[in-house]
């Protein structure tokens, strides 16, 4: 495996998400599917389902990035405009293609689902494609190039990650530590882990206060300290010199 | 107020949100507080903290929307670099201000905190920005122009969202309707759907299929259809056909 680092961008699709009606789950969900692959997590957009923007967005994330996972916009409705978009920006026709329609037609058949006109719009997938299998609901998701276009369904999503694993090349896996602090507040170890990301650059170090409400009406505090690095050795050094140093952990 | 559409993004700071470590929801938490003043999401992003990324980033933001939020990075410690990004992007001077140095005084006098040098970090503001309170741990955020700067802890961005409702313009509010449907596929009604939306331009019809585990293990199907419109009239029209044309609604 390549220890250059490689780096995807996930592309959220979908005016349920910039509303607030649906939450995204997709961004963690592929981040935490890659990341044992040594595959992280650069950048994350959502867009609206307007043509325009999906090409932009997907112009600069294809080539800024060594993977692009799309989400959404892949159903049958006259909103589900992510396969004609993604065929604009790479300047592919895109049409109904046979393999596409067998899958669909076998689906339905066995499902007893009548295939719509509506439903055909599934089929279309543009020049060039690779089909990714759809084993919750069988419309597929396709692969150009860099770019991966997955449903926007978590499940669904989820489903059609496990039919692209072995299409990745990931690179040096990233390990990660955590060390839970209660009591004290980032700025009492603000100074100590400035330190600690100089004496250790291989090593990235976040952290994020939390919050708890009591059972009893107050509210309780904390750090985690989270330690991220491809290097092992270097992470366990930095995490034993950092626990050495913090207050007492529980 | 304006029928001008007003459009707002949310630029999400943060490794820990791009590793899957955590679950953002302040692009939902901002799109439902932003709702009913008349502001929409138009985009979203996530970012890694690198301060290129963030600059980059709320550049291309800040000149396309009429309002960014930003979450994330401005608390003590070396990986909080929102504050000097913003400044970067904007090309202002920035160091510590009295007037946040101030507020920090007060606050952790009251707390009987210690005001460490890292925690100076937090009064760290760009020439020209206004303040944002922070009701939950008193450092505050930030309003550059059309740029507000929020904590990523999503109950103080919550808070500090509540300092900045009067400084916001809004537009015609958007109104919604939704209609459940049980049983049914997207397939099913996509042409109608379609029919819809050519019928009532002014109306924003999208449909969301959902799936639910039964008790009983099986899985249980449906759409929900969503329609929005800044017009009450036309959404009213539009539900009223759609609900008379689509199939039986519990």
């Amino acid at each position: 495996m390549s220890e250059r680092p490689v780096k995807a961008a996930v592309l959220v699709i979908g005016d349920e998400v910039l509303s607030g009606r649906t939450q995204d789950v997709n961004v963690r969900q592929i981040a935490e599917f890659l990341s044992p692959l040594g595959i992280t997590l650069g950048e994350a957009r959502v867009v609206s389902d307007v043509q325009d923007d999906i090409v932009e967005a997907l112009n600069a994330l294809r080539t800024r990035w060594d993977y692009v996972f799309t989400t959404g916009g892949i159903g049958p409705t006259h909103d589900d405009i992510t396969a004609d978009a993604v065929a604009a920006a790479f300047g592919r026709p895109i049409d109904v293609r046979a393999d596409a329609l067998e899958i669909l037609n076998t689906w339905y058949a066995n499902s007893g689902t009548q295939l719509t006109p509506a439903r055909l719009r599934m089929a279309r997938i543009p020049d060039g494609a690779e089909l990714i299998a759809n084993p919750v609901t069988g419309a597929p998701g396709f692969q150009l190039e860099n770019v991966f276009v997955l449903a926007g369904v978590p499940k669904i999503a989820r489903g059609m990650l496990e039919d692209i694993a072995h299409r990745l090349k990931g690179g040096a896996v990233t390990q990660s530590a955590s060390i839970r602090l209660e009591g004290v507040r980032e700025g009492d170890i603000a100074e100590m882990l400035g330190q600690a990301a100089v004496s250790f650059p291989a090593v990235s170090i976040g952290s994020y206060p939390w919050f708890e409400e009591l059972a009893g009406g107050g509210l309780s505090r904390g750090v985690a300290v989270v330690l991220r690095s491809a290097d092992g050795a270097a992470l366990a050094k930095a995490e034993q010199t950092l626990r050495s140093q913090l207050p007492a952990q529980p």
